[in-house]
């Protein structure tokens, strides 16, 4: 049992993917809430000096192998998508943004958006594809379009993302169970391990 | 069933240690044996631009709270030794060297020296430790001194490290069951799901 989830992910990190196809599950196991942060992986790996996966010599190949093995082996419809990795900033601000008009808007919109590009190859980098998805699930096209330019949801996405990091966020997927962090998708098993035996 | 598990690991890992006592048991369980490769991650980390764990902003922080929490989920004796991280190359040639005797003396020399390190709090790194564990499991001090500082052991450390390399090992513990690649302490339970559904 867990009092509350946070959820935090990059549109573009397939295994925050992974994660958003369980968490709601996870969440009912354990009896509360999934709460659904969009970040932006780019000023934390500034942070960690990390580079993005795949371009990475080594483990980008293993990443690429590993991450479609983890689909297969969870059955989790996927590709590696292209182009991959993308902007993933007008998809986090249209998540923010139809949260702030109800948060089950913002998780069906993610969960749509990371739909849209793991499995049907949909570009969502370019904000006129993430803005049809906003549609799709209710929202004003010209409203959210005009939202996302604005200073108020760029600083919030600022001010959310740097508060992320001053929590310790600093990769996709990462979920906070309480206070208690776990990185990566494959800490699925150990929250609950953990949460039987919190120590 | 698998026919064959290799298992890479470097002393200075301590999630490589945690598999270390897990690695054995799962061979059994896959009907096969383990071939035991001690490693260098220092070229490893060069290649894929990684950084030492614990010194990484942020994720440092989250990794020593990780192993601590790994070790007491998994019921594994542990604690975060000073100094780390050590060179390990004492070690590492130590054990090929008591591999070239008898593949089984070098496992039970990595096994020690791992203990030695993460549970009794022992500077492997300093190369006369690590000789002294050798002694304790038969080997003949002196000319085990001798062999470590000799060309042959440190030319064949090199050319493992970079064999791994070349296999696409760039952490640790890496494990390969046949030719399938796995990267990390976390990914036993995927091996196990992985021979029962290979695809």
């Amino acid at each position: 049992m867990a009092d509350r989830i946070d959820f935090y992910f990059d549109f573009s990190s397939p295994y925050g993917y992974f994660a958003s196809t369980r968490i709601e599950a996870l969440a009912s196991e354990l009896g509360c809430e999934a709460h659904w942060h969009p970040i932006l992986l780019g000023p934390m790996f500034k942070a960690t000096g990390a580079a993005p996966l795949l371009e990475t010599p080594l483990k980008g190949d293993y990443s690429r192998h590993d991450m479609l093995r983890t689909a297969r082996l969870d059955q989790i419809p996927f590709h590696v998508p292209e182009p991959f990795p993308i902007a993933t900033v007008a998809a986090a601000r249209i998540t923010l943004y139809a949260q702030g008009l109800r948060p089950a808007l913002g998780i069906e919109f993610a969960k749509r958006a990371f739909k849209a590009y793991y499995v049907d190859n949909v570009h969502i980098g370019d904000a006129e594809n993430a803005l049809r998805i906003a549609q799709a699930v209710g929202l004003d096209i010209d409203d959210t379009r005009e939202a996302i330019a604005s200073d108020a949801i760029k600083a919030q996405l600022r001010s959310e993302n740097e508060a992320a990091m001053a929590r310790g966020v600093f990769g996709s997927p990462f979920i906070f169970v309480d206070d208690e962090p776990f990185w990566g998708f494959d800490r699925l098993d150990t929250i609950r391990r953990f949460v039987q035996n919190p120590g």
